[in-house]
C-alpha cells in the first residue's frame, strides 16, 4: 500500500524487533493508527478519533474548504461486541451522532472458545439501533454488497453506521474454515498448500501476492497519493484565505504549548488555598486559555471533579448531516462522557490520535480501576492523555471503602511509562498540570490524583524555584545542616501534616529535611547523584502516604500508610482514627525515631 | 422490616462504626445482600445470584418441592445503565434466559452532572430487548402500574425482565424534585419541613415514619415470616423424601471442603511437570470431583486458560419457563461467560452470594485489568471468588506488550484482602488451589497467576511438608548452614532458573538458601519470628520476579525484574534478551554479590 513495510517484515511476524508484532502497535509500524490488541479498545479509540475530527472540522472547515472531513473505519469482531468498553463507546457515538464512524462488524460467530452461541445470542444490530446507529446487513464476502453498504453509510447517513457483515472465519482454508482452529493459530503448511490449490494459486513462493492484487493496491495507492496532493494544495489556499486560523491549526496539529506554561499556571493559583481539585479547576481555566487544543471532560462527575472549562461550550449531538460544514455542536471543548469510565479512557486516547487534541478526562481515583486498560494502552503507546482523578485517599470519607482509593496510587505507579502525580498544594498542582501538558521529556500519559478535602500550601524557602518540582522529588524545607538526621518524605495531601511533624522534631533538636515526592516516575529519571543527594543513605528516611504504602520501602527505612480498607465517616474522623493527624504522625514518628537517634 | 437495624442507625448515616455507611456494605448491615457502591456492580452480582439459584434449582428441586425458586430484584439507575459491566451482565442474562431476574430501572434521567441528555440518548428498553430481555414501561410513581409490571415479569415470562419505571428524582421535595441537587446531597432541614407540610405529615420528630407505613411493613414482615416457616417445613419434608440430596445441600450451603483437600490436589499432579495452567487443569478436575459446589468458567478463553471441568456439562440457555422445575440447562458446572471480563467478575461474585456456590473465573493475567473493580469488591466484601489468571509475565511472548502482564502481579498485590498466588510448579499450584478453595483463615478472594510456558518442578528435600507453602514464603532448599550468606527469593516461574543459580553459587562456596514466595499476603500474616527466621537481616536477600518488581524492596536488598514493557517474540527469546535465563541471572547475581561477600 505504499507504506514502508516490505513483505519481508511479515516473515518476521511475532519475532524480536520485527515491525509485525502479534498485535498492531502504534508508533512501531507505519500505517498503524492505534494499538488495538485488547478487545474493544480500538472501537473506543475510533469513536475518539471521529469526535476529534468533528471538533477540528467545526473550527477549520469553511464552505469553500473541507480541511477535515475524513471517515473513521472500524473493523471489529464478535469479541469486540461483547466487551463493555465497546458498548460504552458506541452509546456515546450514537448520542453525539458521529456520522463519520463506519464500523464493519466481521460477524464470523467464532471465538477462541468455539461458536459464539456458547455465550451470546443477542441481536447486535438491534442493540446498535437502540444506541442511535444506522445498521445495515450484508454478506461480508460479497464485495458489491459491502460496497453498497459503505456508500450508504458514507453518503446518506446522519448517524454512526454499523455494517453487520456475515462472514466465515478462515474462508478459503479447505478443512479449517468456519472453525475456532483458525482464530489464533497458523493454518500450517499443508492447509495453506491446499487453500492455494483451491484458489488456483502457485504453491511457491510461500508468501505470495497475485499480480492482480498488487495492481489493485498500486492503483489505489496512486489515487490516494493524488488525493493527498490535492489536499495539500487546498490547505495552502485555505491558509491564504484564513490567516487567522493558520496559527490555530499549527497549535492543534503540532501540539504546541507556551514556553512559560509552568509560570502561567502557578500564577493562576497564586495565593489560593483549598482542595487540590479546586486548585486544579483554576489551573484548567488558564491552561485552556493558553492551549486551544486542550479538551476534555468527566465521566458524569463534573460538579465533583471540577473539570469544566467555563469559557467553553459543551459538545452536543451533531446538528448537521454534512461532514464538510462546520457543525456548531462540536465547537465547544467540554465533553460529557457519561458514566462510562472505560469508554471515556479509550475515547480520550482517540482524541489525541485524531491529530488535533491534547485530551484530559476525569473521574474519582477509585474508578481509575474501571478504566485501567485504557490507561495502560496510553502508557504502552506513549499517548499524552491526562487522567484527572479526584477524591484521593480515605479522606473521601463518608462514602466508605468502595469509594476510598487506598491502593490505587500504587496500582497506577506500577504501570510503566505512566506519570502518576499526587500534588501536595497549589504550586505542585500547577506543576503537575504543566508537566502533563508539556511533557518536556517526551510523550507519556499522566495521572493527577487530587484531593476533595482542603490542603494547606506548603511552606517553602524564599526564592524557591518551582521547576524543582519537575524532578519528581525535591527538598521543600532543608534541615539546619546539609546532613539531616531524618528525612520526612510526603506525597500529596500528607505534605501539610508532615510540615507540622517537622516543626515538632526540629523543636526537639533533630535536624529534619522535608522532601515532597509528587511524581515518583520523574524522580526515578533523575541522576543517581541527585537521588543520593536527596535521599542519602546516612539519613533515616520516613515516607508518609495515606494509602497502601509498602512498596515505598524501596526508598525509605520506615513507611506510614493505610494498608486496609477504610470506613464510612467524615475524613477528619478517619484521619483521627487511622492516626493520620499531625499529632498522631508526630507520635508515631517519634516512637520510631526515639530508639535510633 | 424486622431486621436488626433500628431507626437510630439511620441517624448515624455515614458515621464511624455505624451500620449505615454511605453505600451498603455486605456483611456489615443485616439485609444487605451485596456491596453495590460502584455503579453497575450490583447488576452483575444480581445476574450471578440468579444464575446460582437456577443452578441450585436444577439440582435440588423436584415436582413436589420447589426448594429454590426465588426471584432476584434489581433496582438500578441511569448510571448503572451507562456502565459497560451492566451491559455485559445483561447480555449474558439474556443469553441464558434467566427469568428469575427482574430489574426495575429507576429512570429519573438525572445524574450528578445534570440531565442524562448531556451524555445519553439511547433507547435502553430497545437495547435490553436486543439482549433478549422482556421489557415493560410504567410510571414509577404509579404503584398499581408497577405492580402489574412486576406480576407480568414474575408470572408470564421466559426471559429476564426490565421494567423501565419513569420517575422524578427526589419526588416530594417541593423545590428540589427533578434536579441533580437531590442526587448526592441531603435535602436540608427547610426542604424536609416543606415536603412534610405538602404531605400533611407532622414536622416532629425529624425522622418520622407514619403509622400507616409501619402497619404495612409489619404486615408484610408477618407474611414473609410465615412463608419462611412454610419453607422450613417443606425443606424438612424434602430432606425425608431426598436423603441422597441432603448431603449435597449441606455441601452447597455450608461451603464444606474435604479436610485432606491439599493432599488430594497434590496427588492429582504427582509426578506431572508442565505449564502451571496445565497443572491447574488437572487440579481443577480433582477439586471439582471433591467439591460439588465448585463451578466456574472462562471469559471465552477455555482452550487457553484450561479451566473446563471435563466431567461436567456446560450451562446453556434455559429450556423451561418454570422457576420451580429443575431445568437440565443448568445442571452442568461450566459457565461460558463470553468476552466480558468485568461482567464475569461481578457475576462470579454473585454466584457465591447466591448461597450455593464456590465460583472461579478465568482469563489472561493482563486482562485482570478489565475486571479489577469486581476483584476489589470481592476483597472488600470478603467473597472467596477465585480469579484464575493464566499467561503470566513476558513469557506470553509473541502477542507483545499489550498481552504481557508486567505490572499486574503487583497491581493485584496492593489490593488489601486479596490473596495473590504465583505458584512455581506442580505442588505450589495444588497448594494455591487448595488454599483458595478452603481458606483456612477465613473468607477472602484469591488470584492464581499461572504460566503458559512449561516450568520444572522444584527440587525439595525429602520429607518436605507441603503445608509449608501455606506460609506464603518458605524454604525450598536450605543453605549448608543455618546462617545463609545469600537468600534467593523467587516467585512463580522464576523458581526453576533460581535453583540453577543457587547450584552455581553453592559450587562457588557460597551458602545459599532458596526461598519461594508464592503468596505474599500469607507471608505477611506469619509471626514476626517466622518472618525474621525466613529472611534474617544478616543475609543478603535477592528477589527475582519477571515483572515490575520495585515494590519487592521492602523484603530484599536487591531485586531483579522487568520494569518496562516487553516485545513481541517467543518467550525464550525475550528471556534471553531481558536477561532472565539461568545463565543471565547467575551473572547478574554474581555481579551484585561479588563486591559484598
Amino acid at each position: 500500500s505504499g507504506y514502508d513495510l516490505p513483505l519481508e517484515e511479515l516473515r518476521q511476524f511475532r519475532q524480536w524487533s520485527s515491525r509485525t508484532p502479534g498485535h498492531p502497535e502504534y508508533g512501531l509500524t507505519p500505517g498503524v493508527e492505534c494499538t488495538t490488541g485488547p478487545l474493544g479498545a480500538g472501537f473506543g479509540n475510533a469513536v475518539g478519533i471521529a469526535l476529534g475530527l468533528k471538533m477540528a472540522a467545526s473550527r477549520f472547515n469553511s464552505t469553500e474548504h473541507a480541511m477535515v472531513d475524513a471517515c473513521v473505519y472500524i473493523l471489529c469482531s464478535d469479541g469486540d461486541m461483547q466487551e463493555g468498553v465497546c458498548a460504552e463507546s458506541a452509546s456515546l457515538a450514537g448520542h453525539l451522532k458521529l456520522n463519520n464512524v463506519i464500523a464493519v462488524y466481521d460477524q464470523n460467530r467464532i471465538t477462541i472458545g468455539g461458536e459464539i452461541d456458547l455465550s451470546m445470542s443477542e441481536d447486535v444490530g438491534k442493540r446498535f439501533e437502540a444506541y442511535g446507529w444506522y445498521v445495515q446487513y450484508c454478506d461480508g464476502h460479497d464485495h458489491e454488497e459491502l460496497e453498497t453498504c459503505l456508500r450508504n453509510a458514507k453518503d446518506q447517513c446522519r448517524h454512526p453506521s454499523l455494517i453487520v457483515a456475515q462472514t466465515i472465519i478462515g474462508k478459503g482454508a479447505p478443512t479449517m474454515a468456519g472453525t475456532a482452529a483458525t482464530h489464533g493459530s497458523p493454518l500450517g503448511i499443508e492447509e495453506v498448500r491446499r487453500a492455494k490449490e483451491v484458489l488456483g494459486w502457485p504453491l511457491e513462493p510461500l508468501f505470495y501476492i497475485p499480480q492482480e492484487v498488487r495492481l489493485v493496491f498500486a492503483q489505489r495507492t496512486d489515487e490516494t497519493r493524488h488525493l493527498y496532493q490535492q489536499w495539500q494544495e487546498q490547505h495552502k489556499q485555505w491558509k491564504r484565505d484564513h490567516p487567522d486560523l493558520t496559527e490555530q491549526w499549527r497549535f492543534h496539529t503540532e501540539k504546541q504549548t507556551p514556553g512559560n506554561l509552568l509560570e502561567k499556571l502557578i500564577a493562576a493559583v497564586e495565593g489560593v488555598e483549598g482542595p487540590t481539585r479546586k486548585l486544579s479547576q483554576n489551573i484548567i481555566q488558564e491552561a485552556a486559555r493558553l492551549i486551544p487544543q486542550m479538551t476534555g471532560g468527566s465521566g458524569d462527575l463534573e460538579p465533583s471533579t471540577l473539570t469544566l472549562i467555563k469559557a467553553e461550550a459543551s459538545i452536543t449531538p451533531a446538528s448537521l448531516k454534512s461532514r464538510h460544514m462546520p457543525d456548531p455542536s462540536f465547537s465547544g471543548r467540554n465533553i460529557h462522557f457519561g458514566i462510562r469510565e472505560h469508554g471515556m479512557g479509550s475515547v480520550s486516547n482517540g482524541l489525541y490520535l485524531s491529530g488535533f487534541w491534547l485530551p484530559f478526562c476525569a473521574t474519582f481515583v477509585v474508578f481509575s480501576d474501571y478504566m485501567r486498560p485504557s490507561v495502560r494502552l496510553a502508557a504502552i503507546s506513549g499517548l499524552p492523555t491526562i487522567f484527572v482523578y479526584t477524591h484521593d485517599s480515605f479522606w473521601v470519607g463518608e462514602d466508605g471503602p468502595t469509594h476510598q482509593p487506598i491502593e490505587q496510587a500504587w496500582a497506577l505507579r506500577v504501570i510503566p511509562n505512566l506519570y502518576v502525580w499526587r500534588p501536595a498544594d497549589a504550586v505542585e498542582t500547577a506543576a503537575a498540570w504543566a508537566h502533563a501538558l508539556q511533557r518536556p521529556g517526551g510523550n507519556h500519559p499522566s495521572a493527577l490524583l487530587l484531593t476533595r478535602q482542603g490542603v494547606r500550601n506548603l511552606e517553602r524557602p524564599p526564592g524557591f524555584n518551582p521547576k524543582e518540582i519537575w524532578k519528581g522529588g525535591y527538598i521543600v524545607l532543608e534541615a539546619v545542616n546539609a546532613k539531616p538526621q531524618v528525612i520526612l518524605i510526603s506525597t500529596g495531601s500528607e505534605g501539610g501534616p508532615v510540615q507540622e511533624v517537622r516543626t515538632h522534631l526540629v523543636n526537639k533538636g533533630i535536624s529534619v529535611r522535608h522532601v515532597s515526592m509528587p511524581c515518583l516516575e520523574l524522580f526515578k529519571g533523575q541522576s543517581k547523584e541527585y537521588q543520593n543527594y536527596l535521599l542519602p543513605p546516612t539519613s533515616k528516611k520516613i515516607i508518609i502516604e495515606a494509602g497502601v504504602s509498602g512498596p515505598w520501602y524501596q526508598y525509605a527505612d520506615h513507611v506510614i500508610g493505610q494498608e486496609s480498607y477504610g470506613h464510612s465517616a467524615p475524613g477528619e474522623v478517619i484521619a483521627e482514627k487511622f492516626g493520620f493527624t499531625a499529632e498522631h504522625l508526630t507520635r508515631k514518628i517519634s516512637n520510631y525515631l526515639d530508639p535510633l537517634i
